[in-house]
């Protein structure tokens, strides 16, 4: 029997998560993508905005148009916005009173504290009421909770890369909630298609640098995630660094074991939450996560280090900061709530 | 006894061409910097500016100014204009009124022709009066009248490195001057430090591509320059590429002998221009040029191959774009001008 | 009705083109890989060897074997060949005589004469006989070829991007035979996967380069098919350049109009061949090819501009050179052969 | 009065450490280079092997010769050791009976402990007697040691990113011994020029890695150091990763402050040691550390954050791994040994 098609909608279709979306949604088995917005893009076609999907037989009917959430609510079931946070509410307020699947890849409901909101991003939260609401979208942790609700909000980048290796351990508790450190490593896309000399080709490239120390946004959502699985309050240390790559992020995570910790130990526990997660690639004898062999993809790799001399555990993780670490765990959010194969148009 | 030193200025001096200009004149011994302007940049430190500079003892006492033609020209005895086309001319009037040596190195003085700038930059020359008295700043082959001259245009990145190795060919008569046609690759600070979305890191990186085609303005320059080495009027094909590197421009010119070639005829046409010339690398056995090995110095390095299949002379040449094919020949001319050995402050 | 799947192998798939090959056939809806050799990697898994497909079922199931052709005449239907010159005809010999379809990505059969491989590949032809039973695998021209062969010669990567534009054109005889140039460059991976210095990302970053000047072994096979095309020998001039990105070629080539040409012609010349392609996308208004739009796909993208000032044609196409190059290309001829729709596995 | 020069020689020279050091001597004021060895260059010029230095007038007279301990005790006052671990020491021996300045780029005089070396380096030490005359050839601490011995142990290019840094803390007792991490990112470069598989372009290009956890080691050097300058056993978490950049290390240390720390108190520690040293940069205000202002030149930028919410202080270093970790440092110790000035052909 087949499956019966959702029509989709992306509201800010053209920075470089709107860019993964719309190819996405363009290879989905049973996802139609009925529209796509953008100001500044507003009657061109997809294809005239992006040559790469010109070869797409929808490229040349689909045409931006200005976003419109009442417009939108008529046309899709789902509504992706892919949105700078702050906006994102203003257009998930009608489309959620219009009963629409809206999944959000902004900061905008991430976190259940609208107090922590704007302590992080310096203005009120536009629209408190729905944080109850909203459920956290990444998908290995909270799948119960995605299949029933109207507002997912996609994790962030770095969140992802570092949530993932991390609750597990502290739900079970083979780790200390305190000393956490967690080391990123970005490449530029994770800054968006903005026009800033910081991120030109030659201030970019043959460079490294951290940026965003000591208290980078995302620690907002992290350290509530991480405490929901401890139990208790976390608060981490957290550096994240620009390098000269696309995109992929590449995450070294510094951990205190509680009690006698073993790979055996640390492999079960993994196991028992990811073991059944298409997504999730435990890293096995002697390799390490290389964010080339995820990019372009919803894998996020993880692996693991228990050093005998400093008594720590050493985590490292992978993932395309554009895939898992935005629209494609978005995907993955609405293959689960609308009832689709997990891995539906990501494999 | 030791030579007297000259006081200079940057006017313009935050684009990648002022900071290498800034680079090599800091580095001078016989440049004294003494100012360097940018509207944006006015009342910062060259330390704050360019953290790079940092250890230099002038970078905290030498601040960005307004640029303001009559105060420079009572600070300095050399102004560098490193300002986009048509702006640079206001101040080369002024200056040149007060007696300073001005080298520019913009496309504002490059042409003899003021119908043929109108034709490639889409607006009437500002100063068409002293097309007459600039010199084209091609050191080995203007030599005698850069020492001649108060307003020195420095050649383009593209020109120089498509120039230097067909204007000897083209002056012994060893090519046609018909059917030339220069492929070339260009690293993106070719494309200055410009918000613009086409040169972020993103769109730049692990992509190649053709622009300016067929029409590209520099042209203008590279086809007058080549008409007087060949005392006829001389149009060819010019094709500029962008390529994911910060620096270095790789040129490959097709070529029709006139007459019988072989290499020893080659050879001996450079070596007899070029063999007491300091800045060019005539590569002999199998080597070829690669920007590697010319980045970040003032040479240009130049191989040829003659075609036994098609009759055709290919010669390639590399070159850093912001040094030999800007800044660091701007600096060439003003050591050739003050009577300063031609490499000082270049090797 | 389900299309009957076909057995497929993959010798030599240890290089970056067998690599690729993995990835297409892993995800192919007709094609079940059932076994791929290596000498380097006999015994281990492909999970082992590519991490990156790990998290694909059959990677821990398919080990890599020694190449025997005997055995895999015996396991498969179609067997691709990633080898290089003269070890492919080895294999290809007694694949063909137990009736095996045969796909070879090396340079063996690609050219008609055995005089002209020798001159290129400096060896006898390994399989004289075969060279008239093998076809060019260029689906866009050879495609009821293709259906009725068992022996595919999948064409090289730059012949690829310099023959899909030119060929058209000469056979409407549209351009001149003579006086063709292409210039073109290539990402590292056309390289291999071997481990030399030349190769080391030291080496390669930041550097531009021409190479194999002027007489690269392409040239054979890109100068046999012209020839087919314009029904008279022709010679051209091609210089192929290394670029630092991992994938992509972009070709400039400047061709001589036969008599009065219009976009409109070129237009309708091109859309009569390659209207019904699906892999060949025809840029228009003012777009240029860039390699980032076809990199990771089997599109190539093809523009052109007519030079009014010098009377000549300028033709760009953009393609990954492994996958149109070489991998993707060889699917799509497997594809026709099998009567698989031609984009099963590619899109 | 003119300083006396010193014949300078280099043992293996045709590494990236090796060929810095030959750009560096080329053009120091106080050094003539006299000999250059490799084994698989022997033979050759300078200018043969690196096209890069072919304008230099000595680059066709030098040629490579087989390395020979005899010979270059008579030709050189000062002997650079470019060598593996393990073989620099076969070298040094003889070069020390002859009295000769012995500067080893290598791990094999770095420790004082031969047992600490025989656990990190898999061998006994090849000549346990020297390590007891060898210094440390970190400047910025070893100064007056530098200028009384015959042989400097250059130190690796990690452990400069990491003990600049963190010694002057660790000395001051600002920070507490324990619980050290250092998270560094360094260039492909560091991998030396090895034709491997791993550091091909493509292997390395749009890809970043951790590598060697948990125990690298250069940790041996490292520990060592620091425990010298807390006057405590001190062992710390190291983590390695590569990124796609030629040159160039940055490292983020996590440190713990003993008692109230403030920038004030930080910044006094580090001005007390680092105040007149010629190439340490300490950055204020808003900035962090960038490779990109540090490559090519012998600078270290070191930043630092306090951050009151974990409690920790953060220092970030940014240096090139081939300068300041390699060559440029060795340059630096024969300046001072010799008298020369320190900053003597670095800047």
């Amino acid at each position: 029997m087949k499956m019966k098609s959702k029509k989709v909608a992306i509201v800010g279709a053209s920075g470089y998560s709107g860019e993964v979306l719309v190819q996405l949604l363009l290879g989905h088995p049973h996802a139609e993508l009925v529209a796509v917005t953008s100001r500044q893009n507003a009657g061109q076609t997809l294809a005239q905005v992006f040559p790469k999907f010109a070869s797409h037989p929808k490229s040349k009917t689909i045409r931006f148009t200005e976003p419109n959430a009442e417009a939108l609510a008529k046309q899709a079931d789902v509504i992706f916005l892919a949105l700078p946070h702050g906006v994102a509410a203003e257009y998930a307020v009608p489309l959620l009173q219009a009963g629409r699947v809206t999944i959000d890849l902004s900061a905008d409901f991430r976190l259940k504290s609208a107090k922590v909101y704007k302590e992080f991003y310096a203005h009120d939260h536009p629209a408190p009421e729905l944080l109850k609401q909203s459920v956290y979208g990444l998908p290995e942790i909270y799948r119960d909770e995605i299949k029933k609700s109207l507002l997912i909000a996609s994790p962030g980048c770095y969140p992802t890369s570092i949530l993932l290796p991390a609750i597990p351990l502290l739900k079970a508790g083979l780790v200390k909630p305190t000393g956490i450190i967690a080391d990123s490593l970005s490449g530029v896309s994770g800054a968006g298609r903005k026009a800033e000399v910081d991120y030109l080709f030659c201030e970019c490239n043959e460079s490294v640098r951290p940026y965003g120390v000591p208290k980078h946004r995302h620690l907002s959502e992290i350290e509530e995630q991480l405490s929901f699985a401890a139990k208790t309050p976390v608060t981490i240390q957290f550096t994240p660094h620009l390098i000269p790559v696309n995109r992929g992020i590449l995450t070294t995570l510094y951990l205190e074991p509680k009690g006698k910790l073993s790979d055996d130990k640390i492999f079960a526990c993994y196991k028992k939450i990811y073991g059944d997660k298409p997504f999730v690639r435990l890293l096995d004898g002697k390799n390490l996560p290389d964010t080339k062999n995820v990019v372009g993809t919803n894998f996020i790799e993880i692996a693991w280090r228990l050093d005998s001399r400093t008594g720590r555990l050493i985590v490292m993780s992978a993932e395309d900061n554009l895939v898992k670490g935005a629209s494609g765990q978005a995907v993955q959010d609405m293959n689960i709530l609308c009832g689709f194969p997990e891995t539906a148009g990501l494999v």
